[in-house]
């Protein structure tokens, strides 16, 4: 069985290394050695002599690699959009069995790589492209195929959950905790993929397809960033019992499905609740099976490389039993994905109003129009204001949690909120997920 | 594709109505229909009139209907040992494949069904065996096979977490969280099988043979209960920042294996002291991909039906390949599996001592002569002993965290302490996990 590796970065050393260092497990569970036909690289000059394998295999040459008859299995680590997408769809085109780690391509255009490893015969695995060594998409799409997924609330961002971790246990500012998070290595020197939502946004396009067995571009996901999530929101949450997550939410509807990106308060006693620091996690809801969670390490090299791993040892055992994995995939539907306005969930808002009788009746009212039910509402103290002295004596604090509202129903009403006279300023929105 | 149901209790009754209710999604995952070739049952006079299925479908004569040259897939949900080990043994050697949930049995004699798969070229998927619809057998047995696994820590009992997660909450005992169990229908009339292990080490060698690829059996597992757990053993974990949990604990050692059930205080930031109510999780940790976490329902039959379906799934479409799965425990090693006294781990000891001086290092000293280093030494108050006042008054209390130790020395160093003259009781000896 021969193997071409394509890109020889972080992850692909850690695969050179693993299959050097394991070579005599996989021998084993795969029932036969596992050789590496060659590696393909951009830069062939690069000193990689701690590379326990042959610098002669080493070539810049993809293509060729890919189309040697005797490379049964692809793996592309390489990343972006092409060449990769050439490699991969050229690799399926000739029946030959595809691992990649690229969530950038899927997302963009799963469908095209799905629809070449259906007219290929060939299998398809891409688990280290999401949530890293979390066995994530293989039981969504196997152990759970006898079962109906309702929804997936995810943390499926190491940078943006530690940056939320940092502000809740410290009570630091977003930019505090940024700056935090670059120097322990955990956000890029230009964060803006993470911070803007963009990576999740691509996760959340690879787990909603699998979920719900349809097609999910990264275009039609919803996607807000955490950028504008202040330490006061962070306390308003703590108020509410709840903490700020960085979360992707895809949900089943009844005519199609909601796909978003967003910070988000979450109950305490939610598990996704106690996902601190880097980490990830996914929590799936099921039909028959009921909730299930997902956690562990989303990045990283090494875990990324042991999930390359776990799909190569698939891919070869099918190979060797002369079959392909049977692919749902295939037999994707195209459900409508629903716009942000029709999404449905519970807000937390907090506004400056005047402190005349009667404006809590009054705001309430304007909520009533819109037809957005209010779980509860608290007028709270401003300690922390720093408006001027006497502007402050004749002001006040509302803060307000509604029950289920669609998204357009809520702007609609924090539009008016905020050209009353009674209200000085809406001072935060934020959704409330997890019920 | 043609199926024999065997049982039609809880789970059967799911899984008959799931098949129906899915039939279409199963067909297509699938690639054609599935039948329900018969369904053994015990009492054929029960009514079942509420199920979807044709009553002449049911039938005493089980070994008959594992025979019936049509049946290609044998499903087991009615339990025990004898009759299901003929009959799995039975199906598996005519070459039939066999989905089962039967922990009982693969606890006792895993050893011989995955020989009976081997000899058979059969497919056995037990899924719904450990930990209800949480997928953790196939990602232990699949996902991470490029992987090498160095512990599993695990909640894998509901009944027992739920008495635990009482007793933190609210302070009660064991005996008022284990008679709210039984009233909300998480305890059995009889609890023993939950209270004192027998369940979860049933599970823990199941998980521990696949973790290792090794053979561990039920009699190989140490097993404590969890009916000696105080309400100050819960007081005194909180005081240490732990939480109380019943755990299941596998590791690997270099000379072997180690396997134990028991309760254990564990560090309320580590990802298991959320896990809470009914629920089940399995904390793994593997070389390469770090900490993972699986959590979920770990019973109740709508969730373990979805187990089996999903076992289903793959071994129908594993038939349609013409193939059975490859299966590592045709490969399994029988590694030695170390006694407790080898196992090694930290401990919180209490005891009631004499208040003289010097007491602190001379009990400090008792625990240095057994190797045993002490990470904290705390004497606290005695408020809550019942001890009457003139024999409170010369008391003490103290309380002990041990750095790592075998269970061996720990045990001859309390001999010790119960034998001294200082130590009027050693009221508490509690593992401390997680790190």
């Amino acid at each position: 069985m021969k193997l071409a590796l394509l890109g020889c970065g972080t992850v692909g050393s850690e695969v050179v290394r693993l299959m050097h260092d394991k070579a005599d497990d996989l021998a084993a569970r795969i029932g036969e050695r596992m050789e590496i036909a060659g590696v393909a690289v951009r830069r062939p000059g690069r000193d990689r002599s701690h590379l326990p394998i042959d610098p002669n295999l080493f070539t810049t040459d993809a293509l060729g690699l890919v189309k040697r008859p005797d490379v049964d299995i692809v793996v592309e680590v390489a990343g972006g959009i092409e060449p990769a997408r050439t490699w991969i769809t050229t690799a399926l085109s000739e029946g030959k069995a595809v691992v990649t780690a690229n969530k950038a391509l899927l997302a963009a255009d799963g469908a095209s790589l799905n629809a070449a490893a259906v007219a290929g015969d060939a299998d398809l695995y891409y688990e280290a492209a999401v949530a890293g060594a979390i066995p994530l998409l293989r039981p969504l799409r196997d152990s759970l195929h006898g079962d109906s997924i309702d929804r997936v609330l995810g943390i499926v961002n190491g940078t943006t959950n530690f940056i939320c971790t940092q502000m809740t246990q410290t009570g630091a500012s977003f930019g505090e905790a940024l700056a935090e998070a670059g120097e322990l290595g955990y956000a890029e020197a230009d964060p803006s993929a993470d911070i803007d939502g963009y990576d999740a946004a691509a996760k959340a396009a690879i787990i909603a397809s699998l979920a719900f067995h349809t097609k999910v571009e990264l275009s039609e996901v919803y996607r807000e960033g955490i950028t504008d999530v202040t330490a006061a929101d962070v306390a308003a949450a703590a108020e509410q019992g709840c903490v700020v997550k960085p979360l992707c939410i895809a949900t089943r509807e009844p005519d199609g499905v909601s796909v978003r990106v967003h910070p988000a308060m979450i109950d305490k006693a939610h598990p996704l609740a106690s996902v601190n620091g880097a980490y990830n996690a996914v929590f799936v809801e099921a039909e028959a099976a009921g909730s299930l969670m997902f956690y562990g390490a989303g990045a990283g090299g090494t875990a990324t490389a042991s999930a390359v791993l776990g799909d190569i040892v698939a891919v070869a055992r099918h190979r060797r039993g002369g079959v392909t994995a049977f692919r749902p995939e295939a037999a994707w539907g195209d459900l409508p994905v629903k716009s942000i306005g029709e999404a449905s969930t519970r807000y937390h808002v907090c506004m400056d109003v005047t402190d005349e009788p009667g404006v809590l009746s009054q705001v309430a009212a304007m909520f009533a129009h819109h037809d957005v039910s209010l779980a509860t509402v608290r007028q709270a103290g401003r300690a922390a204001s720093s408006a001027p002295a006497d502007k402050q004596a004749a002001g006040a604090q509302l803060v307000v949690v509604t029950h289920a509202a669609t998204d357009a129903q809520l702007s609609a009403t924090v539009e008016d909120l905020s050209h009353s006279d009674l209200v000085r300023e809406v001072t935060s929105v934020m959704r409330v997920e997890g019920k």
